[in-house]
């Protein structure tokens, strides 16, 4: 294991790319990570606006959103154009060689439509493999993928695809070339005992005392699918995940640092 | 030159992008050209229709379209979203690992916005240089470089610019690594003596009767800038030219062959 070169996959969410100020100050700040790196990015606001602008509507199941043919182009349209490149350009600017992906580019991510026997949702898929060679093979040459939650089903059909999701398959892939580290920055300062309460930031988290404290209730029940996927990506190979605001990837905050 | 390995730079048009059945009967022939090769495209009625959609408004100056900020956001969302990525989707289905470009990606096409003394056209790029060798690394992996017609200017700026000119640049720069032909696929079936007729094509074209052909006013003015353009890639490393239907990259319709 420690001989393994160091990566550090970073996901930003909707918080960030939707204030140009904070994508910029956090571009700044990501651009200075050393070692190999990866960046996982969602959507924004500007997918709801584009849809707006061009009339397409969102439909929902049960409260759950369905992707039906419109909203997977302007999908496409806003996250894997307008966001991805450009954070890649600014990415550029700052002196990091990123290159801007979807799943479709280079079979990077390879995904299948979602089964679902009660409910079609539409054009979303669930990952299946990760290029993980290819992907060495960038890295090594130095370049920063910055991914998009677009994906494909080696069929033709591009996928909307889970942010969240792709940041981890991509970090279990990677593990085996990599010693990675996973970072989930949103909007909170890290997991919280209180939710009210940004200084309750629970610093360390192991599966043992996860358990303890899901136990005891002590843990937001919002946060617990997120914290299940993370010990599951630990168990795949990942060293570590943390979970905190933009600023820990500077190590400028407190965070949630989650270990096996 | 004979040692070199050969790469096949082909550039496609509106006239395929617009019409789903004419895009995927090309990329079907794309996927079969064999060696290395490399995918230019530009824009299509995409880009007009979305605009629209979001009530966004061409701006011209003395019939020149200039690219204002809406506009390039357009340019990218359709550009390098849409079309790029569902080629690219349809090209790993056809069993070509393809990627999808901009020139900010890996900084692999840097540009400069046009000066104009008299007209700003807006975020418009003209080519400053390729990065060949990272090309060269990507395509030995067998990679299948697409491109859609954005560049940017290495300070963050995306820029739009002329998909012809990028499948020049990228051809001249690759022919230090590769012996380069360049396909450019337009509405016609070559260089025509008579442009009423398509029978009238010129098969072989070098500078010497291309001179000639001038003179006697044999070439239609319209073509003379993009000839203008071929002799000089010609002159600047590319082994071959040739302009044609999309039919030409499977040899299956006459075409005009350019040389030296």
């Amino acid at each position: 294991m420690q001989n393994k070169p160091q990566l550090t996959v970073v996901k930003i969410g909707g918080n960030v790319i939707d204030n140009p100020d904070a994508l910029k100050a956090f571009l700044a700040d990501f651009a200075l990570v050393e070692g190999y790196k990866i960046l996982v990015h969602g959507g924004g606001k500007i997918a709801t606006k584009t849809a707006e602008g061009l009339g397409i509507t969102a439909v929902f199941h049960e409260g759950r959103r369905i992707t039906d043919k419109p909203m997977l182009d302007v999908a496409v349209m806003t996250y894997a154009g307008l966001i991805n490149k450009d954070i890649t350009a600014q990415l550029q600017s700052l002196g990091n060689n990123a290159i801007g992906f979807t799943g479709a580019d280079g079979n990077l991510i390879l995904s299948e439509k979602r089964k679902n026997a009660a409910v079609d949702f539409g054009f979303v898929g669930d990952v299946i493999s990760v290029a993980d060679e290819l992907l060495k093979v960038l890295l090594l040459q130095n370049i920063v993928p910055v991914f998009c939650a677009v994906t494909h089903d080696g069929k033709g059909q591009l996928l909307n695809t889970n942010a969240d999701t792709i940041a981890a398959e991509l970090a279990v892939a990677c593990s085996a070339h990599f010693d990675v580290k996973l970072l989930y920055c949103f909007e909170k300062k890290g997991v919280l005992t209180d939710v009210e309460n940004e200084d309750s930031v629970i610093k360390n988290l192991t599966f043992e005392n996860y358990q303890e404290l899901r136990e005891q209730g002590a843990i937001h029940s919002g946060m617990l699918p997120k914290l299940e996927n993370c010990f599951n990506a630990l168990n795949r190979g990942v060293t570590s995940i943390g979970i905190g605001s933009p600023e820990m990837i500077k190590g400028g905050s407190d965070y949630t640092l989650i270990t096996p």
